[in-house]
């Protein structure tokens, strides 16, 4: 099956957004076997849209349209795509029942604003593709030579579930799954690309059958392996061989597969290990608590911590010793250590790891430019320090200093 | 003018990679005055690049095609176009002679490869578009109806640098300077979209040659309006009086212009009024902070702060009594307001703001769904709490509920 996706807005023509949707769903319908044809980004406007839409319906067996489901004035799809299959719009009133009492339950004051009506318009035929999630239901046409168009809201968390919940059943269904594209990634940290080659050897350009590429980003290297065109189950049995293969050359720079976030891998290891975690950061000022806590159960491990921004908080509250400061800076080995040590004490954890360094822009010096970090990592009976320099902007700075202080933590429980 | 953006890259509509060459480009045309009509994504195919453009040039007047210039046989823009304006392709020995020189000067071994030399082939009448920083040139095509195709290379750096060198002055030259695309940004918080057009009242649909957009988000909805088609001066008159208007409908809502964070909002605010601020952090885990620090220059508001994950530590850190978490539960309205309390004195900072919610997915009950966030706002001789129902998933709701944090700061700094 080959599909083309068209996503509506004027901020894309105007290069205000990234088209994340697309990416979104290019990678989901390659997931399944379904091939997409085209990406098309195209205007508010009704008449734009309508021939779009034909358009892709003469090349492609159907068509998803994200975005301008909206209840403004601005949001036109529902109309623009009903026009393309010659449908009239009703008014759902099971859809206008359920906007009302999501109205009422968010505890919004008064009657359900008159632009939200235009939401519970369906086009003759059409089947709904309910949001569990917003407000904007989504649409699903079928022409009678079975083409089709499916519509979506554009906000990224409710277009993400309503394809996972009820529009990729219907396509599965109809694409069947025998030639498919599977892809494994597999992350590593603390690595540098140019590294790689040499640390990988003969597996640095991928396998026979494998494709491999390679996608840095502030967490580390991602190395992505792909196979196209196989039965799903020799292209799974491809896929784990060279995985695995590249694992084993990786070492300990391989820390997770896939989406998964260093700090779910810190999280998991201390549940396992059952151990308790707690954090003092000065530069990141609470990244790196709010990344472990992005976990889900990260309850089960994450006590808290102490967001020790001033000086005065590190000495006060962290009881790192004023001297200690004024003759070493606080962006220092012994500062970072007795910070560790202070939030592992304070929040009464088996571990605590501790960040202090210099994020820029300003601030930086000829001993300690912007970029020089400090981490220590303590336990019941030691802490040790690791000093690092990181390249980038301020947020990259920040960033790339949690990722390093998961890592810290993890080398540390792998032995 | 009017211009189509076509990428071409399997991997673009593999979802791969985000499409930011596109991004790129539709900001720079707005910028002088050229609207982008469609951005398309096609595979690395001939006959798809041929059809896309040739469908492109029957809408607009020009198509800027980027990616598919490299060395490699994947790389097929050349011809394609080529085919589309009925040219053949000739080797450019000037070209030669450059790629040669350059693979030279990069101290490669031995002799150019072959399959370099596709890219110094040029379509009869074409124009080079130079390259000063890699291998492929762009090119540049017109037909007798005067529409055009530019090529630009995939690789980002290489194609923005190309664009504003060779491609931006031909442009600006066909388009004119008079006619511009200008828009301004502003942003709300605490308001649903759908209640807007009940605020704005006549100008929810914009105002003459203004247009209005909505484009809600995590950070509440923003309000942009564009103007296009009027000499600069005018342009930004009508901009500045529309954005002036809005703003006063808005009141409170409004927040800030274009892409000023909210935590910017607030450091700018503390900062006037000679104010520091501390944070308590429980189901956001040192988002707020990490949102705050983010903000350079911060360290003059921000003190730090207790991420208080654990009952234990809000007892024992911020002073939270137990018996006041065991008879009302850790989300509670007593709880904030304690915990708000507690942040400040412990920091000593003049004010402190305290979250304490459930984000979910799992611990909500039916007096305190996944979604429940109590929030806190103490200064020296008072505190109040305010309770929020937020919707979406675990990482939706910490989000918001550290906008809703910054925005009680806000308003309370707002009188």
């Amino acid at each position: 099956m080959r599909v083309e996706l068209i996503t509506v807005g004027d901020e894309l023509l105007l290069g205000f957004t990234v088209d994340g949707n697309a990416v979104f769903l290019a990678r989901e319908l390659s997931a399944i076997g379904i091939s997409v044809g085209r990406r098309i980004g195209v205007g508010d406007d009704t008449a734009e849209i309508t021939a779009a839409v034909l358009e892709s319906l003469s090349r492609a067996d159907g068509v998803i349209v994200t975005g301008g489901l909206g209840p403004t004035s601005d949001d036109v799809t529902r109309p623009a795509v009903a026009a393309a299959f010659g449908r009239r719009l009703r008014r759902d009133e099971a859809i206008v029942t359920r906007l009302r009492e999501m109205w009422r339950g968010r505890g919004r004051a008064g009657e359900l604003p008159v632009a939200n009506l235009s939401q519970a318009l369906v086009p003759e035929g059409g089947r709904v593709l309910p949001n569990d999630h917003g407000t904007a239901p989504g649409l699903w046409l079928e022409r009678e030579d079975s083409r089709w168009a499916a519509m979506l809201p554009g906000v990224p968390g409710e277009m993400r579930r309503m394809f996972s919940e009820y529009l990729r059943p219907i396509l599965v269904q109809r694409a069947g799954r025998t030639a498919v594209i599977r892809s494994v990634t597999v992350r590593t940290t603390g690595v540098a690309e140019s590294q790689l080659p040499e640390i990988l050897g003969d597996l640095a350009g991928g396998a026979p059958a494998v494709s491999l590429a390679y996608l840095p980003s502030t967490d580390g290297v991602d190395l992505r392996l792909t196979v196209r065109g196989h039965p799903p189950q020799e292209s799974e049995h491809l896929l784990q061989t060279s995985a695995a293969l590249l694992r084993k050359r990786l070492g300990h720079f391989a820390y997770a597969d896939d989406d998964t976030d260093l700090a779910e891998v810190v999280v998991d290891a201390c549940r396992r290990k059952q151990l308790t975690l707690s954090v003092a950061e000065s530069c990141t000022g609470g990244l790196l608590g709010a990344r472990l806590t992005a976990v889900p159960g990260a309850s089960d491990v994450f006590v808290g911590g102490i967001i020790a921004y001033d000086n005065d908080v590190k000495s006060e509250t962290l009881g790192v010793p004023a001297a200690l400061i004024e003759d070493h800076g606080a962006v220092s080995e012994p500062v970072a250590i007795s910070m560790s040590v202070g939030a592992r004490t304070v929040a009464g954890a088996d571990l605590a790891v501790a960040i202090t360094g210099v994020a820029g822009p300003l601030g930086g010096t000829p001993e300690k430019p912007v970029g020089t970090v400090w981490l220590a990592l303590a336990d019941r009976t030691a802490a040790t320090a690791r000093h690092v320099r990181f390249f980038g902007d301020r947020n990259e700075i920040r960033y790339r200093a949690t990722q390093a202080a998961l890592d810290l933590i993890r080398r540390k429980l792998a032995g």
